[in-house]
């Protein structure tokens, strides 16, 4: 059998949003495996804002993605062949992916992946999503990086959002009150009535900020931030004294092309801790990824995708991160798991 | 005895460097002291950054100095009349004493000012400095906010300054590798020789990025910062990843009367914690006055003021501050002590 495999290679960096000519889409049998490697047929790729960042030459956590080369994204997908013993036919596996059809992987990179436990009864897009790196990022800033206690007050910023809404849930069930800021009167009802958030906030609203302020009356303890931007300064101006800023993105920087304009005055005025993290930094995740399972097979976080078909169109995909078009995990499909 | 109090009121809101013009000097007779009040005759003014932000009017830490209102800042006097059974003519007061010769201070106001003890063998420029207010930043900066361990490498900016000068030694005394970042080969070969530090970058040397990193082959661990702007930029930029921020000024933001154009991305491209601190939240500060009195008495740090004469000179000798004309502390003589 001989399997063609389709890529998306990088072209020419994007400016603002992507576009589809800023990607070759090439095909080519895939190579025979060699001793050591396994191949994964690519089932689901996770749309992250990191993967807008990857592709610009700035200065990032790990090299931009190169012209010419594949795009890097994590996904899921299903072992179909392998030379490891590491790895069986049928096998479900979890890490970079890329934006191809089947991934040829090398089992001495095989801790940069997750074999998913097959008793994991939690539905394949889940797991990319409020068990994957979405949910992990959430459940590390508010238990490690910014532990919210009983009675404080957190702000989540993209509340709506694949890591946002996970935060927020979290953070209710730590006992805090917590208000979410998403765009538009939708989302802001699917966070309250839905996710049960405290409270919502409409950025897309002129008065965002008044209500924002009437949502926070005693100010806010813990900001879980991942946009940036106008929304995170009116967020600081809301800080108590001494407040933690647990930031993990900053969404709205990424693809506006413009020359960022923050201000660290605030973090003075306020004495906040502003600490920046990446999930990538948390060699094992296992703990997170059960009490993730865990609470959303119990009903107490409920996890929600949005999910997308096919990988020639994972460049306008990736742009609804942007637009606000989408709820909870952004997913693309690339193949059923059949 | 009728004595006259001139006392320098803000008349305007100064645009970048102050000007004379934007203060009244105002004389009236220092009015008859109630009961609980003193008098303090003000011997030493302190000039520090802060003074130029309670000018303006934007969103800060104390409010701003109303116009009208006698300008605000710390200073040093002399008790020569005492309504107060608290004080007693000849005591020595540390605290607000404001651009003007004389002080009248209810003692309710007590906990805001410092009777210092007699015993301090310490000239009274040192109290003000390297035992004041920028003395006791610099301690709290790296014992509290982001404590320096021993081997780490410590940048410190400002390095020249009343802070900086500190903080370096600082430094040094709890075994950091310590590199300063000052204006002008004077300042850097005085910080390297004089003080201790073990390299110095001079930021205005086209080359400074470059010498900065040669300064710094392990990356930086540790920020002491009170400039911002580019050479805070310079800075993060080689940190380490996981490396921690006190920050305690941002003095290129202060006067340049543009928008500031910081950048939150480094905080998570380097996975920092940046900690904003203001000294005035310390309530006890007596341990740290004592260790700095101590260290300065043994010769174990050096304190360097730059002193310059007379009360009407108060808004043009501040702008030294941000011109770079000076060394340690800056400090206004407004009489002499006899």
């Amino acid at each position: 059998m001989s399997l063609i495999n389709r890529q998306l290679r990088l072209k020419s960096r994007p400016e603002g949003l992507v576009k589809r000519e800023d990607f070759d889409l090439q095909q080519q049998p895939v190579p025979e495996l060699k001793d050591g490697e396994f191949l994964v047929r690519v089932l689901y790729l996770s749309m992250d804002p990191t993967n807008r960042v990857w592709m610009s030459d700035i200065p990032q956590y790990m090299p931009p993605v190169a012209i010419g080369e594949v795009m890097r994204a994590l996904g899921l997908g299903r072992v179909v062949a392998s030379k490891s013993p590491h790895y069986a036919e049928g096998d479900l596996v979890q890490g970079l992916m890329n934006w191809q059809d089947y991934a040829v992987i090398d089992d001495r990179r095989r801790k940069d992946y997750v074999k998913l436990p097959p008793q994991l009864s939690v539905p394949l897009p889940t797991l990319l999503g409020a068990c994957g790196m979405s949910g992990v990022t959430a459940y590390y800033g508010l238990t490690d990086i910014a532990p919210v206690q009983p009675g404080e007050t957190l702000v989540v910023s993209a509340a709506a959002g694949s890591v946002g809404s996970i935060a927020g849930q979290i953070g209710k069930l730590r006992g805090a009150r917590v208000v979410g800021i998403a765009g538009g009167a939708d989302k802001c009802r699917y966070v309250v009535d839905e996710l049960g958030f405290d409270a919502a906030v409409d950025y897309k609203d002129e008065n965002w900020k008044k209500a924002l302020a009437d949502a926070t009356p005693d100010g806010v303890h813990v900001n879980f931030e991942n946009v940036g931007g106008p929304v995170m300064r009116g967020v600081l101006s809301r800080m108590v004294n001494g407040g933690r800023v647990a930031l993990c993105g900053l969404i709205a920087n990424y693809s506006s092309g413009s020359r960022p304009s923050d201000d660290y005055s605030v973090i003075i005025v306020k004495r906040l801790s502003v600490r920046g993290f990446l999930v990538f930094d948390y060699a094992d995740t296992n703990k997170a990824v059960l009490d993730l399972a865990g609470w959303v097979q119990s009903g107490r976080i409920k996890a929600e995708e949005t999910i997308e078909d096919g990988l020639e169109n994972a460049p306008v995909v990736l742009n609804k991160l942007f637009d606000g078009s989408h709820r909870g995990k952004l997913l693309l499909r690339v193949a059923n798991d059949d």
